[in-house]
């Protein structure tokens, strides 16, 4: 392990010496309600756009800016006085929150935080305005404690994470040079456990997602007088959807697999690493175990290293109390796949379709909509992003970090890969217990600290690499 | 063909005379909203009962009656002045209605009856208030305009025919003493065309009708997060549903055929004999054409011959606009099967629910719950009700009349002849396009003016035979 260097240790002093006051930041920025989904709390949203803009700049950072979308602004900076010798990384967070129902089961508040047994309650704490806090404080550190960065640091903070992926990935599309970098680093995950252990993310699953409808007759039937004659829009729709899926939960859309990229040894071993318990897990869930999945994969493998097919929802005919005797005109479901690397989810949606009609009867209509696209990533794990964050979180909390791969989708780090070129390390501080999109979130301060030193360590690895070394070029 | 006799020309001079007074007595009928399935109008089931009830009185019935039952009241009331030497008859209708959704595929609010071309368009017009208020309006033609019947009459209408058989049924069990009759007149189908074809409906099905659910997970659970280890409620439903039916369309619950009777010759003929145009048929429902179907039998018998599934309804998980990436935490369906003699709806039930459970993955929870049952049966062909009530039919609407099987079920009829060894003669005048059980329900009142005159016929055939030549004893 290297040794930090007088910058990264006057960095770090900065930070002690700064925690009370950093706490209080902190706290204000908790204080703003910054509902991304709830159209009455617009202002709120902007008004936490442009608490960070102004803090960025308090921090020494340049040209931090509000750019609007068609929802919630994006909050961009830089500073770049490292020198071109050196790598630019680019930094991803949210500022916006879930919604907080049900209200009446926080202990306090959501938007007024509580501090106990040096863990901080509030929405928001962990996801994401905490991360993002933390990185302006890293920067602040380095800036004003050490008299500098060791790298050119980009900010992009977005509004939107939590209800629309659509406002970030236009952005992406047309600022990238707002976004230009050598590697991001997203935080917006959580450590592996709550003992401290770190935990770097280093793959995203991709999504495809789909409302089918299956139309019959031009309107509900009686089952006595047609049944038997007519093909029933439900029994047909479960019929395609049900060999959708064969006996090992394989997704039987031809070519679905073609593009899948085989788990490596150095996967296995990560998810091998995982410390797990398939019993608690399934206890927390409420399920008598995992499902009979496809062989040959382990649970935590087959959740986020391999792709999958799932029913999201079903509708169509009766559904009210006691029995209506009918046919229904239509049924329909919405139905989704995880995909990833190197299923394209542009290929998957037409596949998708295509099998959709290709197996339905004549005698009724199938229409496939496509609803939500995004493809699955993977930074590998010998990418010297990976490997210089693990030495740095190992600095920071005294243990080697786990990776892993998230089954989960973050469409911008996706469409950075693919629009940019731009590899993505995930590097998250929450508690993996930590009530996300829940009542009581909550973050331990202990991380909040581990995380802004394990910042300051990790600018200070890069800074002893070229841009070409980090980008492998 | 005999003549009316003088009685019978009395009675049908009171229906013209009396026309328009009857058409606004439908019209109120048809303008309570009496949804036997929707809790919320428990009281306007009971208002339509205390209606029924106030009418026959009104037309010189003795005994008018409401009994309560576990779910709405059953409307009993008598005419027993014919003397003990005529056949009693034992009429059959029922005052509920189908519930009403979708909505907004009503022209005209169901429960506000609209007038056009001669035809009623209304929830209920003609299943079945139509024809009991036909049946109320033909007893008083003979009570009030031709000083008596010729025969004994015993009302019988009930108010949870269109979602629970068992309060019907359980009345029939218990109540025998209020149902004394030498036959029963059943007026809940239809003709056999809307050319003016009469029909006589000489068999039902039986059904069999389930909710079924599926649990798994103790709350919706992120499919991105979960998916691949966790069964999917609604994967497992359709998987299973799908599996009840073989490519032939035949079901797959063992022992499911084993005591259908085949059709005879002379079902074969009865059923060649009616007039069908698949094309027309098909072109009416909004279907490109039938379904590929159990082989060896016509689409005529398969709609009424032969036993069926259907899947009724479907619901679970996210069905709202765009996207929502959920493992549900449940779905369920509403299932029926339509069963033709001698298969028996409590065997069926039985074996579906331990069909069902048999299949289902040990990682959820299914529920099978049964919703409704009723017994199928057929009777013959030559039984004298069925050869007088042609003769009526044909009096009236100056066609022979056809005999066909209906697809639908109507348990308390299975009751009546199981129980009482009660046979039933099914004649209706709905029309068979009528969009029962579907929006903008309509009868033609040329039907309605017709199905009265042959009710009077009716009663005038009857009262030329003894109730011992009628039961064939």
């Amino acid at each position: 392990m290297t040794t930090p260097t007088r910058g990264a240790d006057a960095a770090l002093a900065y930070l002690r010496d700064h925690a009370d006051e950093h706490l209080k930041g902190l706290d204000d920025l908790l204080r703003i309600p910054s509902v991304s989904a709830d159209p009455e709390l617009r202002d709120e949203c902007r008004r936490a756009a442009r608490w960070v803009a102004d803090e960025l700049t308090r921090i020494g950072a340049d040209h931090a800016l509000l750019t609007d979308t068609s929802s919630h602004p994006i909050v961009t900076a830089d500073w770049l006085h490292a020198g071109p010798d050196k790598p630019t990384v680019l930094i991803y967070c949210h500022y916006d929150v879930q919604p907080t129902d049900p209200l009446d089961e926080w202990v306090r508040p959501p938007f007024e935080p509580r501090y106990e047994n040096d863990i901080v309650y509030a929405r928001g704490s962990g996801d994401d305005k905490g991360q993002l806090f933390m990185h302006i404080k890293a920067a602040e550190a380095w800036i004003r404690g050490a008299g500098g960065s060791p790298v050119n640091l980009r900010f992009f903070f977005e509004g939107d994470e939590e209800h629309d992926s659509r406002p970030s990935e236009h952005f992406v599309a047309n600022h990238p040079e707002l976004l230009q970098a050598d590697i991001c680093l997203v935080s917006d995950s959580d450590m592996a456990d709550d003992d401290g252990t770190p935990a770097i993310t280093y793959g995203l699953r991709g999504i495809a997602y789909w409302d089918v409808k299956v139309s019959g007759p031009m309107q509900d039937l009686h089952s006595g007088q047609f049944g038997g004659g007519v093909d029933n829009p439900a029994t047909v729709l479960v019929q395609m959807l049900a060999s959708l899926v064969d006996a090992d939960g394989r997704c039987t859309v031809p070519g679905f697999y073609d593009r899948v990229r085989d788990l490596t040894d150095a996967d296995r071993a990560a998810y091998a690493a995982q410390p797990f318990d398939a019993e608690d897990w399934a206890q927390r869930i409420g399920v008598s175990g995992p499902k009979d999945g496809e062989r040959g994969y382990t649970l935590l493998e087959r959740m986020s290293g391999r792709p999958t097919f799932d029913i999201n929802g079903l509708s169509g005919g009766y559904s009210g109390e006691g029995s209506k005797t009918i046919i229904p005109a239509w049924a329909a479901a919405k139905i989704s796949t995880r995909l990833v690397p190197d299923q394209d989810h542009l290929e998957i949606e037409r596949a998708m379709i295509k099998h959709l009609e290709a197996i339905a009867p004549p005698t009724v209509e199938v229409t496939v909509t496509p609803i939500q696209g995004g493809q699955p990533l993977v930074t590998p794990l010998d990418h010297p992003g990976c490997l210089l964050a693990a030495r740095a979180l190992e600095k920071a909390f005294g243990k080697a970090p786990l990776f892993h791969r998230s089954g989960g989708s973050i469409p911008v780090v996706a469409a950075m890969d693919t629009l940019l070129g731009l590899k993505s390390v995930m590097v998250g501080f929450a508690s993996p217990n930590g009530n996300f999109h829940s009542p009581n979130e909550w973050m331990p301060l202990a991380n909040y600290r581990g995380g802004m030193d394990a910042l300051v360590h990790l600018w200070d690895e890069l800074g002893g690499v070229t841009p070409g070394e980090l980008r492998g070029t």
